[in-house]
């Protein structure tokens, strides 16, 4: 498994991927679900992915491969006109990739299937988030649906749902964020440290900060003990069940 | 989908189960999933279902029949000489009726699947609770596992892992388990007030209290807003990331 969020802020778009693959629980690996795509001061894409390592490695092969000779290869992600064609690019050679490894085409329960966060902004337009289906198709973040996960979801979401604002600052985002994720590690196996962090600062038009926190990291030690103690003390805040 | 809890405590066991059942999202219902047998000062019983709602009705009217004419049905859940056996009873039930509306048996993934928790306590023994699976087979509480859950289990989770302690009272525990159900039904649309709760206070051989909790019972609500407010305090609380 894997968990993976990617939140739109009015400041910019954060993005937060955990760093664990694992073909059963004796076959664990590191590996980087975050890639990115930049044009500094024309174009910025980020890519997160969940579900089969070699369904996502193949694609962004592909549009890496793509965006290194633009001459011989198009459409590619560095010349689509907008952040749809782009999240179009990306969704049909996710389809393609599927079906081709897969006997039964667009199938929703293939082992083949893989879904992903996609977001970023190219010059002249706003920043745009994208949750793209094994299917190849997409939905938009909105004010309405300001966030997507991927991957290990359920775990991390009631702090999501509760405490995400859109005015949030970076480094609060990234707060949220971690203590979403350390609520997720600590209770599935499949979704481990090292974590990835990427931030993307609207109108900047180059790639933001972006961090790789390691499970010695002061900062997440304190966040995970933190909240432990901050949960018992809001728990302890509100009244008992009035027996 | 469902979700129930079992908690055992110092004091006792506490069970908290949802009443929502549905098939499809336009047919839903209220249904009680939380079933009680007792021979006050000898034995008492608590069983909550997770799963298909014909499965876990036919269980329960089998286990119910064999306790109402226990001259002629037997084994019955009020004359089983342990808690072991009960499950054991339980299970084999469930397995059977599985089975009875199955074509392929003890099919993991089969639609006639249900999950359920089982405690309570027999005269002489201590208090006891279970897990029981659709394939029959059962596990036990410990102090290392000291409470369960079935049915829509993910979102609920991070703060029980974080929050519980034997030591809870009833009245804390049954707070505990009232967040842990918010946060579900608040992310989840097949998880549903009201909430049925049934306290066991170990070697009372007696029903404790228990409560229906409807949506617009005065405590819930103020759980429910109070933890939102509570929580935004905890993450305000901690420093934010350093960028």
């Amino acid at each position: 498994m894997t968990y993976c969020v990617g939140l739109k802020l009015e400041k910019g778009i954060v993005f937060m991927s955990d760093t664990r693959t694992n073909a059963g629980v004796d076959d664990i690996a590191t590996v980087k679900k975050l890639h990115t795509w930049s044009l500094p001061g024309e174009r910025v894409f980020t890519l997160m992915c969940a579900g089969n390592l070699a369904t996502t490695q193949s694609v962004v092969s592909l549009l890496d491969e793509r965006t290194k000779k633009p001459e011989n290869r198009s459409p590619s992600l560095l010349q689509v006109p907008t952040l749809f064609q782009a999240a179009r690019l990306i969704g049909d050679t996710l389809k393609e990739v599927i079906q081709a490894n897969s006997d039964t085409g667009q199938e929703a329960e293939s082992t083949f299937n893989a879904t992903m966060i996609f977001g970023g902004q190219i010059k002249g337009m706003g920043p745009r988030l994208f949750l793209i289906y094994p299917e190849g198709n997409f939905i938009e973040a909105g004010d309405d649906t300001p966030f997507f996960q991927i991957g290990e979801t359920k775990y991390g979401r009631p702090i999501l749902v509760r405490a995400y604002a859109p005015s949030l600052s970076f480094a609060q985002a990234i707060k949220l964020l971690l203590v979403s994720f350390d609520s997720t590690i600590k209770a599935n196996l499949s979704v481990g440290l090292p974590i990835d962090v990427q931030i993307y600062e609207t109108d900047s038009l180059q790639l933001g900060e972006s961090r790789r926190i390691q499970a010695t990291d002061p900062y997440f030690r304190q966040i995970s003990s933190g909240w432990r103690d901050a949960l018992q003390r809001a728990l302890n805040g509100l009244p008992d069940y009035p027996l």
